[in-house]
């Protein structure tokens, strides 16, 4: 067994759905789930985009609630991109967990050397980096890893719910 | 929104995967996650097995491990059942997350409310009722909850790696 988990902690599970507003309201108002909270990440918000490793712009709606100390975040892709992919190759599923890890910049090294591809990639305004790691083959799932910097401060979502 | 969340935290994710040795190997000596706790469940073990309402009997061999208080479960299906479904339609990937509730029999009344099906039933031997709820088209998930009887005596693992 290698001397450390790569990755330390289940931080997040992430759903991809055909219509997020729909979701969000089942979540809330069927289920007692939330409240939500809203973006609409694109552009105007994300930069240094990459699919698979080229310049690329997507966009989506993004809706997250905590469930008990692990984050629940809902995908409605609106362009193409590995959400498009994977809600029409799977319908709408569970797409990802993100883990904390202990340093980014080493993780993403040790990613380099195990030959694990990046998927998708961007940094938000707020300055948080993202990056969803190819674990399917490794680990049967894809992980996403965050790039946090020191004193980030989250952005206010578009709305709530509710 | 209803007033108390049906699911209160997320306790596990569970994967269903094509090779348990070797996706458990993978994890632990590739990415450091483990130790890993193996069971073989089948009706020798597990008892009241139901799949989608009828008597069914199934096996898997399973592997747990915790990452950071949330438990990661790699299941490989060894006859049909619906993890075999799954990976016949989906290939490797997450499968549903667990969540803990407030009350088992309670949340089973409110879900057949809202006809939400069971995917699938059993109680393991030592006394620990599962159950898969077909919240794909409510949350585009499965979900799984438990029953858990007062002092609960875990079985103890077929083996560990490493």
């Amino acid at each position: 067994m290698a001397k450390q988990p790569v990755f330390k902690k289940v931080l997040q599970v992430g759903i991809v759905v055909h219509d997020l507003e729909k979701a969000v309201r089942t979540y809330a108002d069927d289920f007692g789930i939330g409240p939500w909270q809203f973006y609409n990440l694109d552009k105007s918000n994300m930069h240094d985009m990459k699919m698979r490793g080229e310049k690329a712009e997507f966009s989506m709606k993004v809706a997250f609630t905590d469930l008990g100390g692990v984050q629940l975040e809902l995908i409605e892709p609106l362009d193409e991109s590995i959400y498009s992919d994977f809600l029409r190759e799977h319908g709408e599923g569970i797409h990802h967990i993100a883990c904390g890890v202990r340093n980014f910049e080493e993780t993403m090294a040790s990613m380099q050397k195990k030959d694990i591809k990046v998927l998708l990639e961007g940094t938000t305004s707020a300055g948080m980096g993202y990056v969803y790691l190819d674990t399917t083959d490794a680990l049967s799932c894809i992980t996403e890893i965050y790039r946090i910097p020191e004193n980030l401060q989250y952005i206010p979502p578009d709305k709530t719910y509710p």
